[in-house]
């Protein structure tokens, strides 16, 4: 049985905190070969997955359906009217792997989720859908755990650093030149990213053309 | 069967990059309560654990052995007498819980290594130390890989937040005020450290008394 997923995604203007290092065409394309990234892990771990997207996109092979609403309202909508099993799976994942979906779903609790660093939330797998909806921004992970609490529903905190780890800031790019397997890291190696050492410490750096 | 574990211990002005929110005795205290935290985990996972110090240290209960030689001197000196399994373990992983520690030790491969952020290395476990030699520092998970590799032996990468998550920084106590459930948590809590939000991103902050 192929379980459901979505994974929003917001095309225009992404991952403005990377702009130290890439412009705006490039984070556009490096933020849409982490969302491919993401949707190959979620086929590969068994799941059926679609994209919802704030604003129409092109993704051929893939699914996606158009929400113009913020995150939480758009999430709640689905929610309310799915009843089975449901992945709520963020798109700036490139360490996702098939075995880390695979956890998630296997769960033996009512839900899973997968914490992301800063207080956040990065997957929730519910098992009955309608009996949840998400509260997203902040520290979400712990507005997450307790609206699980209030709903009566068991849940499992996942402990993966592929799903711990986004990648929102030139730091994160280290985690996906060093565990990466997928086209994100293939695009930003072709831009002349590769791994630079600082004062002892691992950076990344760009080679200049 | 208890497993030996040594955890590498350096007493003397420790984690300076906290020096912003934490004078020098309260890095101190804090590194010593991480310590602690790492010690009760491993008690907890059927470890037999022993620091290893750079200089003497008093912990009550605990078995210390000085060594003042560098990181990488004084680990080749154990594991080169090691002939049976041996777990390394950083000391400050304050999110480490008896379950991530058995996850180390109950693999199936040769080794098995928990990558640090950064490309750092927060744990190797091996069933046959003497094989094996560390070079710890810079992207010290990627070289693990490669002596791994160049000795022939079989190794799993555990995929683990809670072991990847080193505490080094600033941000890096959000984490453990979001997961922490050990003593290094409670004595930040009890000087007044607590999450804050600051334009939408969790952060912490320190009560002013």
């Amino acid at each position: 049985m192929t379980l459901p997923a979505v994974v929003p995604f917001k095309p225009g203007n992404p991952k403005s905190r990377l702009s130290c290092v890439l412009d705006e065409r490039e984070r556009s394309l490096f933020a849409g070969a982490m969302l491919r990234d993401v949707l190959a892990a979620l086929h590969g771990g068994g799941c059926d997955p679609y994209v919802m997207s704030t604003a129409p996109f092109d993704l051929p092979g893939e699914r996606v359906v158009v929400n113009p609403a913020g995150l939480n309202e758009s999430l709640n909508e689905v929610l309310a009217v799915t009843h089975g099993p449901l992945l709520i799976l963020m798109s700036d994942l490139p360490l996702v792997t098939p075995p880390v979906v695979r956890r998630l779903v296997r769960t033996k609790e009512d839900m899973a989720i997968g914490p992301g660093r800063g207080g956040g939330t990065n997957a929730i797998f519910l098992r009955a859908a309608s009996r949840f909806r998400v509260d997203y921004y902040q520290a979400s992970f712990l507005k997450h755990l307790r609206i699980a609490a209030e709903q009566g529903l068991s849940c499992e905190v996942i402990d993966s650093f592929r799903l711990h780890t986004d990648v929102d800031e030139k730091e994160d790019i280290v985690e996906l030149l060093v565990h990466g397997t997928g086209e994100s890291r293939r695009y930003l190696e072709g831009l002349g990213f590769s791994l630079s050492i600082d004062k002892g410490r691992v950076g990344v750096e760009r080679r200049k053309d």
